[in-house]
């Protein structure tokens, strides 16, 4: 099955806005702000020891993901500028690069001692995954092959280093990345060796004695690497890590069609959607560790739920679509695009999040810090900020909107699979479709296709809706693991579906105590929440939202979504302290509620995704 | 108004059978703990470094405490080889007292440098004040007045230091009690110095340049030193401190009839019964520090509620009782008394626990302690134990106990009050009152008394009470502040009360978002909880109580009290991770529970006092 890329797609409607908002704010932002922390000066590798700016560890990667993001605007969008920027990094890597293909400016100026993969925990072979796909990235759209054969030199090295010579102080990567950028390169050249390193490097992992040196603070299921990646049972450790990994297997498994790796996908998948996922899509709920915990352990104001997690969990999830379609892959990858992952950028698009909590009660951690002293050393951000230390998501998230198309089609002999529903022109292999619709602001989706006549279209049914018409008639097609097959007869014919998209409050498995007697809204893809600063300060602990009662939709131009307007009751204050359980005082309020996506715009404030359920008279 | 002292009555019934147990189990128990650990032979003062059991610097209330448990329950039930124990300490006392009366164990023999009230913090007061209060209850016990005496004496050198030469380090106590002890002692030998003592300690504090010479980590209103005590306006700091100091001011107002005393009195007892107690009469919800901390914090899990705080939260309950009888004063005392005091204390009267939490979640704890890295230093304990390193709980429940009588009456020429109902008989100033009742099981209280001729009786109505009768017809005899004033017009007369006692469903003030939506079962004085252990380890997050259900009642001889059968329902375990509000599936069920005193003697469980609110089909 191949997969349609981004770039034979002409975005609109929600993600165009996005993806236009992304070109023209979120990269020129991080650009200005790596430019004045000093990451992109980094590149000219000569940091010395009393200077300012001493250059991180990954740092590569950081500057490598803005440069694959600014590639994949490139590509929808030419910009000589972005180019130029792009092109003297590459000089300044050309420039630095060690005459064995080494490239890491960490290991170039701030410890040269320690160069050479001599530390697992220190992410060369991270931010060299990073660089190569950013030099990927950056030929498709440009053409030019000098970034990209610099990588490859220092691929030599590392192939040589880690599958010929095992000269290296450890067998696999501490931090996961380059194996998913390896299938790439493969993909690109053809070259078998790529694929037998990244393959290499997914058997070795957990099998390697070298390995287990590793920082005392950690084990080696948080590296994932206790045993060998055949015997995952669940998804664990380092969130981001961890999916990086199941990436790799499952592009690995595609190309070699190996069984018992897509197990493994399977099950981590299925652990992960079935167990540790919030209902944003956001993964790696534990802070300690950025990492995944364990089944149904889902604080939501404690929740880490990092952005690039989500942004990872939405890349597995696409992968294992194009695998073998069913819809519980694409539901999971839609949940993550919508809410846990575009949480991480601002409605500007220029202030970022690392974590996306689901809950901010500023007076409860006012409280805990005060009398419950909490580790001080975890402080949830309630605010977005413009650049972070340690400051991996924003480039992340921009490269994610910028090639969001990569995830509507996939597409074999006989059958083109849509998997989201995006206004979009799309062109490839002599098919062509367009998607007009108001999606996810509606459920109307008019597709139109050309140059499949005699082939099947594979329209996948949101997990969320539960009714579907096609031409204004209840659907009929065979639906196969939630994708309705219709047959093509036409060389251009159109296709009217129509996803019913209800407010629907959700509830959550009893198992996870943290929303117990709650419940969330949420209509189409889209999760809502409530914030205080939009509905006069009230306190959201006093609020139970009415499931038997009306949800009201307005168009809000800042979103480019609906605001709901949901019918609720508000308990209200009281002298006693205790009293007869019968005696509850609420009345009849409305709160506004916006997609968790667009939290934290608005100042301060607490947020609930998870509100209380009321019913009837409460 | 005047108090009935516990040595006039004689106990029966539920508290009977616990002072009983205080006599034969507890006290001993202690003693020999007390012992092993090497508390009685500290005594001898002759600890040198180097040698085991380095004394404490609170020692002295320790056996103090016990000494005063002890010296009641030889009031109620003579008891020799008591007194030979106490003898014996005695005389180490009058062999260790300095020259000039100074006597404390700690500062003779581990820190001489410090000793005669160098440091405001460490205690010296407040083991005075429990010594005082030992050798008054075991003169009055035995009318040796030897301990008496020494005591007398050491209250010399510290009204010369304090009220005289000024010359302490410190002007105040940095743990109150003293102030209390005076007080009694000024009752027992009517001499002006010591109330004059008492109302200079009190009167001094928050206004003394050398009181804030405090430990960094404490600010002067952990200490209630932050402003003079008329200044109050809320329970703050330390919560045993606070409550003593609030006892021994309620103690002075009502000896001088110091209006603005009293009001500060008021205002604290309405700021923690109306925002500060947990339903089960718990205060003092921080651990760190074991403070009060705000209106409104009370998490359960969380809940630090020393036995300590709700025995003296008791006390100064029952001194407002006798100054201005309301019964919301005896309502917390009673709850207190009940619940959170009682529950210090195991069933076999061996062990005990310090903190009271309200809820214990085993799992909860282990996975934040796990991934969340609440500060381990506070680490709830969920079984009781013989002793603790700080063991101020221990004799303090015991002494407790031996003397609970005196909650019962007070009285004035024209009225006697009764402000607890307990089978017993008193005698006092010519009355006799005896009370037939198996509270707190039963509501009927049969009230017979003796030469009361013309003169009123004043019956508390509880405040968990709806509908009383007197004399099989429903209650018509005048109301005020919650007592119900008869006449008494013969010689012997007996009094038929009954206060219908429900299971009843409690609710909490929503500002305390720890038990939203969620209620607890109390009957009568009784507050209950649920432990999984004695539900066939169910997981008490799964369980709705039915508050349109039945709550049967089965008598358990372990308690001395019913055992409640509550109709609930139980949510059941499901595949999927999120789904439709309407699709929750419960099954019925009935849990049991017992009153919240006996909680914790069935082995290491999870318990709930505030379980999730269920109502019809869930």
């Amino acid at each position: 099955m191949k997969t349609v890329s981004f770039a034979n797609i002409k975005p609109g409607g929600f993600w165009g806005d996005r993806i236009e908002l992304n070109r023209t704010s979120t990269i020129p932002s991080v650009y200005d702000r790596f430019t004045e922390t000093g990451r992109f000066r980094s590149f000219r590798c000569d940091w010395k020891e009393g200077m300012p700016d001493k250059p991180h560890f990954f740092w590569d990667s950081d500057i490598a993901k803005w440069i694959e993001a600014a590639a994949y605007s490139i590509e929808l969008h030419p910009d000589p500028r972005l180019e130029e920027i792009i092109d003297g990094v590459v000089d300044l890597i050309e420039k630095n690069q060690q005459e064995d293909g080494y490239f890491n400016v960490y290991f170039t100026v701030v410890d040269p001692e320690n160069a050479r993969f001599k530390v697992r925990d220190w992410h060369e072979l991270y931010c060299a995954g990073h660089l190569l796909e950013a030099a990927i990235a950056y030929y498709k759209a440009t053409g030019k092959e000098k970034f990209l054969n610099l990588m490859r030199r220092y691929l030599e090295l590392i192939e040589r280093v880690f599958a010929v010579e095992h000269s290296a102080e450890f067998d696999t990567p501490g931090h996961e990345e380059i194996e998913l950028a390896l299938i790439k390169l493969y993909d690109l050249t053809g070259e078998e060796r790529y694929l037998k390193l990244c393959s290499y490097f997914i058997e070795t992992r957990g099998t390697s004695e070298k390995d287990k040196n590793i920082p005392s603070w950690a084990k080696p299921e948080y590296y994932q690497s206790d045993v060998p990646v055949r015997e995952f049972t669940a998804a664990e450790g380092h969130s981001v890590r961890a999916l990086y990994l199941y990436c790799g297997i499952a592009d690995l498994a595609a190309r070699t069609g190996d069984e018992s790796l897509m197990n493994v996908c399977r099950r981590m998948f299925d652990d992960i959607a079935g167990r540790q996922m919030y209902v944003t899509g956001g993964v790696g709920a534990g802070p300690s560790g950025e990492r995944f915990t364990e089944g149904y352990v889902l604080p939501n104001d404690l929740a880490y739920a990092e952005t690039c997690a989500s942004i990872a969990l939405a890349l597995f999830a696409r992968r294992m679509s194009a695998i073998e379609p069913d819809s519980k892959y694409a539901d999971v990858a839609e949940t993550a695009m919508y809410n846990g992952s575009l949480s991480g950028v601002s409605l500007d698009g220029k202030s970022f999040f690392y974590m996306n909590p689901l809950e901010i009660n500023l007076e409860r951690r006012r409280v805990y810090e005060e009398y419950y002293t909490f580790d001080k050393t975890y402080k949830p951000i309630t605010q977005r900020v413009e650049v972070f230390d340690c400051s991996c998501c924003p480039p992340n998230v921009a490269r994610f909107i910028a090639s969001i198309g990569d995830f509507l089609y996939s597409y074999d002999d006989d059958t083109v699979y849509i998997h989201h529903f995006m206004r979009s022109e799309a062109e490839f292999d002599g098919v062509s479709i367009i998607q007009q619709t108001e999606y996810p602001n509606e459920g109307e989706v008019r597709i139109t296709v050309r140059g499949m006549k005699g082939k099947k279209l594979a329209v996948r049914i949101p997990g969320w809706c539960g009714f579907v018409s096609l031409g204004g008639e209840k659907l009929n097609a065979p639906v196969k693991r939630g994708y309705a097959f219709v047959d093509v007869s036409q060389d251009e014919e159109t296709f009217d579906f129509w996803f019913e998209m209800k407010p629907q409050f959700i509830s959550c498995n009893p198992a996870v105590e943290f929303n117990l007697d709650r419940v969330c809204l949420r209509r189409g893809p889209l999760v809502y929440c409530a914030e205080s600063v939009l509905n006069g300060g009230v306190n959201l602990n006093n609020i139970l939202l009415d499931i038997s009662g009306r949800v009201g939709l307005e168009f809000c131009e800042e979103t480019g979504t609906y605001a709901a307007l949901a019918d609720a009751f508000e308990e209200l204050p009281r002298d006693e302290l205790y009293f007869g359980c019968e005696d509850i005082k609420v009345k009849k309020t409305k709160i506004k509620m916006l997609p968790y996506f667009a939290f934290a715009n608005h100042g301060e404030s607490d947020m609930e995704v998870w509100m209380r359920k009321g019913k009837g008279n409460a």
